[in-house]
């Protein structure tokens, strides 16, 4: 591994709090591939095996769910540095949910679980990245599973509000994630997201500072819940 | 730790493959609580923070969600032994998403995530188990999540069998989980599913043997995705 991708690498959430120079020995004598993809050319599809990890290291690529029908249900813009499908790689079958797509020039880099599990024993820091974002990504969806029941964005938003005053247990609530997350979580687009939270504010619902939200009426957000 | 409570733990997903006398040795210089609960002892609740990991070694309890208002919206019933909730416990703010109350006596073993990261470097198979359960979860949520779009359970076995096809690339199909997991997928009880798995062979269909599944006429199985 050269020093430029391994100075990619530790942008990466798996990498973080690892210097360049630490990645460059942890891989020393480890097996990785590298990859050089043209624009528009696919780099995986979706059904295929994923035992192996791939590291989006340089460009941008889409990753598209599509339907037994080939109909595309959801397309994502992936930017480097990032791993791709990093929480299903060590499922019992693991196959990739999505095709992966180059949008610019891309260059990958590719290694095993093997591979990934020696990093594990050599570096603490490189396990505990891993797990954390594997227990995210679970609260995450877990938690979108549960805006299912709600029928409008409004009702979903106010649900969500109250179920982390649940949790937290306080007053001002603090968003878990920032607004492109959150409105991945609720399934729409991040303006149709801060539309919602700022009509709240204005019913008197909510004061928002950054990522703290002030609830300043939980009867109303109740009631919001409850309407037609 | 005794031998009886290895001999326990020996039998969940965490150590399998690991002896009991091996999970013993693994054990004996770290720190575990143990505790007794009595029946109807409430253990843990939904909102806790949770960042040790609950082993239920003897006994059955109850996992019950409650929305903000109280109300309760889905119980589950977990029987030793068993990990409680591990899929959370790396996450960046690990709250238990349910409420665990003592369904019988209950005996449990706590260690922290530090315990556990050191299991993890004296065996890699803890680690694989851990990871492969993690991945595992994440890989059932998505799929959950997927099946959202589809209105009635017959739409969404259909479409699952369609998915699963389209991922294995065959026609005959292996079921991934076991009937009981995959009631919880499509969020129903067991003869909910298995009266649409009947129904769907009576009309020629599919043919199921056990958890592999015959795609006997896929344009049909696509149509009734299309029915209102």
């Amino acid at each position: 591994m050269d020093f430029l991708t391994a100075e990619l690498l530790a942008k990466t959430g798996l990498f973080q709090g690892i210097s360049s120079l630490q990645i460059l020995k942890l891989f020393s004598d480890l097996p990785v591939t590298r990859h050089n993809h043209t624009k528009g050319s696919i780099i995986a599809f979706q059904g295929d095996d994923y035992t192996h990890l791939i590291m989006l290291v340089k460009g941008k690529v889409s990753a598209a769910i599509q339907d037994y029908s080939g109909k595309t249900l959801r397309v994502e813009t992936l930017e480097a540095p990032v791993p791709l499908a990093s929480g299903i790689l060590f499922a019992e079958n693991p196959t990739l949910p999505v095709t992966i797509t180059a949008l610019t020039e891309v260059r990958t880099i590719t290694f095993s679980r093997k591979t990934l599990m020696v990093l594990f024993s050599r570096n603490d820091k490189v396990l505990y990245n891993f797990m954390e974002d594997m227990g995210n990504k679970i609260v995450l969806l877990a938690d979108k599973i549960a805006l299912f029941r709600f029928k409008t964005l409004k009702q979903k938003v106010c649900g969500y509000l109250l179920s982390l005053e649940e949790r937290q247990r306080v007053d001002s609530i603090y968003l878990p994630y920032n607004k492109e997350v959150l409105a991945e979580l609720f399934g729409v687009a991040r303006p149709s997201l801060s539309r919602i939270l700022a009509e709240l504010e204005e019913q008197g619902f909510i004061i928002s500072e950054g990522r703290t939200v002030h609830l300043m009426n939980k009867p109303g957000l109740r009631e919001q819940i409850l309407k037609d």
